[in-house]
């Protein structure tokens, strides 16, 4: 997707090797008028599949779900890393390993968003090392729901997530694929 | 709104007298359908404002920002509640206390995307006691930028928020008014 990659060459910094901050568009100010392209254009990298439901995890993830989930016409269901009072207590989880903020944490979705008859298409901002998407997987089999595909905004394609995914038969999405990066030098994939 | 009110009749349900619990559809499972309808309806309340910025706070407050954003043609900000090795040291800071999660946690804003000449929207889910909300208000007050309003969905016109906010000059519009609420009965204001 070539708006995007432009995007991440113009605003994106890479920081000490591994860490990508594209935070004035993406994971903390959000370009919304961007993000109708990425809606848009997961809808065409899916448009064969049938989808019930989106599921991502909170907080980066959401923007991209809800604007894209115009374009599928389907709900969205976040999975959430804390549990608050108003939290159901049954619910699907999963422990997953979060790289920027250094620390495992439990991931949790209530039994009520998940059903056997739904077909689940997983969008997550970036994808590493597959920890958080991993763990959406594991959460979507837990409910015997199918999931239709992995749709990504940003994939560091010099890390193993890709391999895990596909091990899964699951179609993965990535709108960017970076095939190296350093300061000032970021190479996409094709 | 009424679209909002029977929705919260239909699927809202009241525990233990003060939470309402609205994950069907709001901040956890997401009707998109209805966001779309309240970022139309923010839009309306605000139509006579100029604003540039929209500015919510993660989580629940992010996809309806987003939505919202698309009727007023600018960029959301969502303030984060932890520090990841991706964002910025440089930071607007307020303390702001949870009652869903019933603790006080650390609120911050990167220093690059409020500047003095913003005028900002503020959006959330709830407002009980502006805790939230008032901590959003000192971020943009330290950014020196205007707060142009307050967009809240569901506003529990039982306790103290509208007052802390009003007390700023600032306008707030809740889409939904609570008067009071108990197991099965809820009642809006007007």
């Amino acid at each position: 997707m070539e708006l995007l990659k432009n995007k991440i060459l113009q605003d994106g910094q890479v920081i000490g090797g591994n860490v990508l901050k594209v935070d004035s568009f993406l994971n903390h100010q959000i370009d919304v008028q961007l993000f109708n392209e990425i809606g848009k254009e997961f809808k065409e990298r899916f448009k064969h599949k049938e989808v019930t439901k989106i599921l991502t995890i909170e907080a980066s993830g959401i923007g991209i779900a809800c604007i894209a989930a115009q374009y599928f016409n389907v709900p969205v269901v976040f999975a959430k890393k804390q549990q608050g009072s108003n939290m159901d207590k049954d619910n699907f989880q999963v422990e997953v390993f979060s790289f920027t903020k250094n620390k495992s944490y439990n991931v949790s979705v209530s039994k009520k968003y998940i059903s056997s008859e739904d077909k689940i298409l997983i969008i997550d901002d970036f994808l590493a090392n597959a920890n958080a998407a991993s763990g959406l997987i594991d959460i979507v089999n837990q409910g015997e729901a199918e999931v239709v595909g992995v749709g990504i905004v940003i994939e560091k394609g010099f890390q193993n997530g890709r391999k895990f995914i596909e091990e899964k038969n699951v179609q993965l999405e990535s709108l960017a694929i970076i095939e190296s990066m350093e300061k000032n030098n970021i190479i996409f994939k094709n």
